[in-house]
């Protein structure tokens, strides 16, 4: 499927993404799909193509700007910590992108949401931790903790957590607060634990990694958690 | 739909089950519906049917005995300790269902699952524990605990519990200890925590109750549970 690159602005970085648009005329349906901390590469593109083949306009989203992929690991981990720890930027790269689809035509800004793996998981529950007026956002093996937790009534996006019960990133503790936080904000949301999963489940590149026990592709997860997201998009994304 | 009566025993009781049968020839995918602590009623029954229309042989199971079904609130709950307290018996009550449907010429027994409601999700997950041919076994907002936990390797059924997040009956801490249990016996299993959600989530009778911060009807947690089952059905029982 063709894809058509735009570009706007957000958090002082010029954002070149990747849209992918279903056939037929009208007001579609949109979801953001945010990369991990590489950057926008096949994983997302793949996500955001199989997204559009089921009517919905999907953005693959660059995050770096310029549309920037690491291709060193190292550099990338070292983003991380940096990228976590401001929320107000990570979060403006995302509003910007909503703004972006909200205002096309072929969009309906009534039904919107965001995805994303790793720490575009995270980023996708920042949006709706940011108010943003998203019916849905979904995370898959991303990190739950933020450095600005949602405030009571301040969510109004359906939260849908998808976490390797081994993910040795994300561990008990981890989760506990997030139930906490999500509690406390009245959100509605869920969060599934795959048994035998650990970190990346989503993504077959992980075996790349060699460390099966930290990153590790899992097929029966992956199936479960996007159909799992379907579900939910069901629920909110039916024009 | 109309339902039939199939009689057999199983730990000294005489089991009045009801059968739900899908239309058309050939060997079918069956599934156990345990009821909650108050035995076989319309809720089972109710679940036995809709699985029957997407194929499945279904059986509304008796707990019991005879058919047995609980008026009194208190007798029911009197009832709950000593039942949870004798595994062997009740894991008995659920063997018995399985070498039933396991015999008829309509149903395939390679292809089985169990399912269950309150005090009947922990029997479902008792089946998977007594190491029962089966190849899923789902647990709707039934306690996690057991008096004879899965030895590694003793599980062959894939393992789904679906919990809410707030049931005052499933603690944290015993949903900790299912995933300690799951992990150290090697199951295939996932656990969905839906928020905002008590106990009885599944059950519309449950306003009866009057105790809407225990037990209380939840209307997405139902489909979306319901909806991950099937998911799990999809991998397992397909023909």
């Amino acid at each position: 499927m063709p894809s058509e690159i735009i570009n706007y602005t957000g958090s002082g970085l010029n954002l070149r993404s990747e849209l992918y648009l279903p056939a037929g005329p009208g007001r579609k349906s949109a979801v953001f799909v945010f990369p991990d901390v590489f950057g926008l590469g096949d994983h997302v593109r793949e996500r955001a193509e199989r997204l559009a083949k089921l009517g919905h306009v999907a953005l693959a989203c660059d995050i770096h700007g310029e549309g920037f992929l690491f291709d060193d690991i190292n550099a990338a981990v070292d983003k991380l910590q940096p990228l976590y720890d401001d929320v107000a930027h990570f979060r403006g790269v995302g509003l910007a992108a909503l703004a972006a689809l909200a205002a096309r035509p072929d969009v309906d800004p009534a039904r919107m949401a965001s995805i994303g793996f790793c720490f575009g998981g995270t980023m996708s529950l920042e949006l709706a931790r940011a108010g943003a007026d998203i019916k849905a956002a979904v995370c898959f093996h991303g990190g739950l903790e933020s450095k600005a937790p949602a405030a009571p009534g301040g969510v109004k996006a359906r939260i849908l957590a998808c976490i390797g019960a081994d993910d040795p990133f994300i561990p008990p503790a981890e989760r506990a607060e997030f139930e906490a936080e999500m509690r406390s904000c009245g959100a509605d949301w869920q969060m599934h634990l795959y048994g035998n999963t650990v970190h990346s489940f989503t993504n077959k590149q992980a075996a790349k990694r060699q460390l099966p026990d930290v990153v590790r592709y899992d097929a029966a997860a992956d199936a479960r958690s996007w159909a799992a997201m379907l579900e939910l998009f069901d629920e909110v994304l039916v024009g």
